[in-house]
């Protein structure tokens, strides 16, 4: 699972980092969270790949959604026949379907909308769910986490040999959770050679919101937290204003949540150059892994036991 | 006057290239020709200033207006004052408004939205007036001319003194065209000292269109005429479909209009890298100057006569 972030500055562009935007591609299969004005041109700078399957949008703000026409336009040049779907919060399904058709045009390939409410699976993967969280954002808004299914316990393959179990396809079935009968009559069980289930990744993106119990409840564990950090201490009044966090909070909200790994986005334009101060005071706050991505750096979210 | 060429790219994107946004700033005036998405940041990334007093929009389609959100959310972060004026073909105001609006928050400060026939004044300048001209892109659409006032003739300072005319405020007089009575009673009339009217410049843009009779006559005697110049030779059938003109059209078009300097622009994203063919084709065509802009590149347009 590799994360892309495409755009990481807050409210107005700077040279340096686009508004939100950030793509997961998951064994080929692309998510993209949010898409603020020069995502697409962003994705091809990248070279994350444009075959975008769902879109998930935290809320109507501009610097999330002002990509949307364009991307949905450039996949109508290119001759795109495959759905796309959009979750959006509750409420705002006209306002989505208003810059879908922005140009008066309706794409040639369908676009589904599905409004999500917090705490609903959003969309169902064959083996991960993407849920949605409850945020605080001074609008209608939501997080949304990627959470895999377990994966299977390790093989156990000296134990395995041990028990007589020859080398093939008798080692499948005991993996895939059934019991074999070896030659001898003799029965074995995959507890016997298999270890416990492991748990799969774990990947958080908060949009834009105030520290809260719902947003850790929904970052526990996480094996990466994308967490809003639009100020540093010193504007701690304004972050309360507008509905977003400061590095600390988003410090804090990681050390709670007991999460592996914390990147600070949607910086403030006012630190362009220099999120360092943000950077500094999540540090103090949280001992985990943090750091301020920039414009087009990727991340690999390795599995917890790895 | 300083032309900044802010996107090149003709519908879809590029790396490289920005779909189509102007920038011309006329002695601190700046003018916006169109606003594709990514515009507002491109605008930061080439030094261009922000103070956009008017927006002149060729035609509705996303690669030409989709920055139009982004750009006014943008003002309104920075505590916009000042009064916007959007030019637009007839008929497209309540797209333009859906634009403005588009995040569903109206502007902090006045929007104004200016529809335009062809061959009418747009907006009278102090001293020049944009005037739209009629162009052929198979939906409603305009291309525009900034036309500057004859400015006054040469003073003639030798022949002037040669008359006997002090030097002082007599030399100023005579050259804003009144006549001035010497000490002896001598009257030196202002075309004795004085020549000429001198044209003004002649910018003008083509938006999107087909080589037509109307925009050789509206570029007639340009100093700079920015053509749409999406395809090849190789392509001109594709040209004829789409409502778009080739190198070779473009080239034929300055030719026949006796321009100066030739831009080619709105380049089709197969030519990413290399717009050579198309340049080539405008150079057999057309013996002025004739270049394939980059993003970001900065034109200066010199008086006729200097």
């Amino acid at each position: 699972m590799r994360v892309t972030f495409l755009g990481t500055s807050g409210a107005v562009p700077t040279t340096e980092r686009n508004p939100s935007a950030l793509m997961v591609n998951r064994e080929g299969e692309r998510l993209l969270f949010d898409a603020a004005e020069g995502t697409q041109r962003q994705m091809m700078r990248f070279g994350t790949g444009f075959a975008v399957s769902h879109l998930f949008v935290t809320h109507l703000h501009g610097d999330h959604v002002l990509g949307i026409p364009g991307l949905v336009q450039t996949w109508d040049f290119n001759g795109r026949d495959d759905p796309l779907m959009i979750h959006t919060p509750t409420g705002t399904r006209r306002e989505i379907r208003n810059l879908v058709e922005a140009t008066g045009a309706r794409p040639s390939y369908p676009v589904h909308i599905n409004e999500v409410e917090p705490d609903e699976v959003a969309y169902a993967g064959e083996d991960y769910e993407v849920r949605t969280f409850e945020t605080d954002h001074r609008t209608t808004s939501v997080g949304y986490a990627l959470v895999e299914e377990d994966r299977k316990g390790r093989f156990n393959r000296e134990k395995a040999e041990a028990l007589g179990v020859p080398v093939g396809p008798l080692f499948q079935e005991l993996h895939a959770g059934n019991p074999v009968e070896l030659e001898d009559g003799t029965v074995v069980e995959p507890e016997q050679v298999v270890g416990k289930p492991r748990p799969g990744r774990r990947f958080v993106y908060t949009g834009d919101t105030r520290p809260s119990p719902a947003v850790i409840e929904a970052a526990t564990d996480a094996d990466l937290l994308i967490h809003d950090a639009t100020f540093d201490d010193e504007r701690a009044g304004r972050a309360r204003e507008t509905g977003h966090s400061t590095g600390t909070e988003a410090g804090e909200v990681a050390k709670k949540a007991g999460v592996k790994r914390l990147a600070l986005t949607h910086i403030s334009s006012r630190y362009a150059g220099n999120a360092g101060l943000i950077h500094s005071d999540a540090v103090a706050a949280f001992d985990g892994d943090v750091f301020v991505p920039h414009d087009g750096q990727t991340v690999d979210v390795p599995y917890p036991d790895d």
